[in-house]
């Protein structure tokens, strides 16, 4: 029997209602021993993507856990529920890809279990807000010692829905990814590994052309965004090991224009600059 | 002599500043032993009808608790700070209503105590900030086993300040209710209990004319918001067993422009269009 | 050795992101007994001022702990990261005055450790989360029982970065200071320590003529806000001690235009009518 002294919670419930409470109390009724560690409750609503990203990159940096993410769109179809085994840990949630990117973070998936005992649940069962009703509980019931078998039905892995990944390629002498995150600071992270642009020569203390839509910039690789001048745009490796933009003192998202999901693309500056 | 495992803690008092981890440190100072649950902190300033609302959806939700609500824009008059017993909690706070719905989710108020033993409170007890230097510091040690009635002086339960029920009636063949709440996703909750409203043949499968102000619109009642077209609105049971207004992907709070307190009417849509 | 069965945590992260998680996790990790409080994660990016300010005024109200803070724009350069004993606890961040007004708070700085001990590290070090990497590790090892001396190096006190004291003076009658914060409630918090202004003859009853900038106004000191009439701006004594302008069911911040550093003078209201 493992028990699990940590659940964590990520949602995109917000801050305002009494959702994420409802869910701590449940989590507190069944298994009183074990912490709860809220990853973000502000996931955009219905934003799997950004869910996913923010849960992969958290993750590994937690103690073995049950992790619960319901970002879920999909509450109260067909989409299935699931507990899936990874590294130390097990997931739960919609089986809608939000859970796939920290598998992957994890090691890959173990069992894979599809949540069909109801005697887990809470009952009435709600029609949208299986958080409360399904996920925690059984992830309660986990926590406490359940063996993940006791949770359901076993599913071949191949099965569970996965997130198409982020864009990142390189190609031409160009290392093309998405902006995967802006954060608070309006520091833009892509799905560019850091490791990957070094093959193109891209590192620190080089100069990087940077392409998104019909702009084009050129800006210093330095050692993080601090090391740049009041104003000034840089390209550093962040704390996820992914390439991003900052600008020091202020606002980079905001000057670029880069919401999530566009496209850029990295080169080194001569290079760029010889086009 | 009852010890408490939990405190719950909902206010109005913001995430940006400490006055929300003040009254952590003082629980943590009195009941070393107790988990505080965070309901919310972002009751709008001073809504008392708002933090009613979502304490009374969200405690039956918790273990037995000590909780402890402040949305008080009277802080520092005469207005009563009380704590009551209810259902296998207490509950403490101002007594300007914010805690009667609470009360009666839980089954109606037992014992009830004017926080009068000021031995309890921080001192200097500061005008404003009474979460922090005396609801706080009495609930903790209600917590610890601290006897209700050492808390202060037994009061008349006829006496709790009361909040006006939401508006919630059937009749002439319609439903009408008020908006309690609207929720991140644009969820519009009204004052409508799905088995009151099923008197009237609304339910699952059947169409509803649903009006508010000069609008009339007519909408299906189905199982839930997924089960809607993207951008159709439709009507669904609740997770608090209320009806609900939503838009599959969209905010139909918006759409509609239905902000808390408007009133809405419901009937069965042949009923409505018969008119 | 001093187990600390506390961390606390204060930071400009937001609550978007999983940064506040990872750190959690982290802390989790090496000091499983360890309970942390969040303080706050919503400081505006890089203001290090209003940081100390929350820091400081909500400190002393906290168990014994080891407090972490990162308001950190200098992060990644040549800023030191320092851990200090305060009163009963310690404090952990970076060197550049965001923990100054806390360790006066707590009675003013003991020993003051250089973070040079790199085997507390995560690693591999990001340059720019070393809330993540540096500070909360060292923090949790702390909090386990580790001596301060074995985070590092000692150096004076002396040498350790203070923000200069926000402006509080009395002369020719009058007392200035400024807007130290503004809270969620539109409440102006000045630098004036209530007990300052009492020199002054300000205090609860008197009228108290308020200039900032080109205006003047008189407002009565009252007990608290809400013994105003609504609409009505006064001032009184907050929970900090520190003297408070506020808005009874309204939003004085606003009404008044008094922004964060913002500069007021008081005086007793004969007085300024004098002029």
């Amino acid at each position: 029997m493992t028990v699990y002294n940590y659940l964590s919670f990520l949602t995109d419930y917000g801050l305002e209602d009494g959702f994420v409470a409802a869910c701590h109390g449940t989590a507190a009724r069944i298994a009183p021993a074990a912490r709860v560690i809220d990853i973000t409750h502000l996931v955009p609503p219905g934003d799997v993507r950004r869910g996913a990203a923010v849960l992969a990159q958290t993750v590994t940096y937690l103690p073995p856990a049950v992790h619960v993410a319901v970002v879920d769109p999909g509450v109260g179809t067909i989409r299935r529920a699931i507990a899936i085994a990874a590294g130390d840990s097990i997931l739960v949630g919609p089986d809608n890809g939000l859970l796939s990117w920290a598998i992957a973070a994890l090691g890959g998936p173990g069992q894979a279990i599809q949540l069909t005992n109801g005697d887990l649940w809470l009952h009435p069962v709600s029609s949208t807000f299986h958080g409360r009703d399904i996920f925690m509980p059984v992830a309660a019931h986990l926590a406490a010692g359940l063996e993940l078998t006791g949770a359901g039905d076993e599913i071949p892995t191949a099965e569970l829905v996965e997130l198409p990944a982020p864009t990142s390629r390189i190609q031409d002498g160009e290392a093309e990814g998405e902006v995967m995150s802006v954060d608070r600071f309006g520091n833009v992270q892509l799905s560019i590994p850091a490791a990957e642009a070094g093959r193109l020569g891209i590192g620190i203390g080089t100069a990087v052309a940077v392409r998104c839509g019909r702009r084009q910039l050129t800006v210093p690789y330095l050692d993080t965004f601090a090391a740049g001048a009041p104003g000034e745009i840089v390209a550093f490796t962040d704390s996820a090991g992914l390439i991003s933009l900052a600008m020091n003192a202020g606002d980079a998202a905001q000057q670029l224009g880069l919401p999530p999901g566009a496209h850029v693309r990295l080169s080194q500056a001569h290079t760029a600059k010889a086009r």
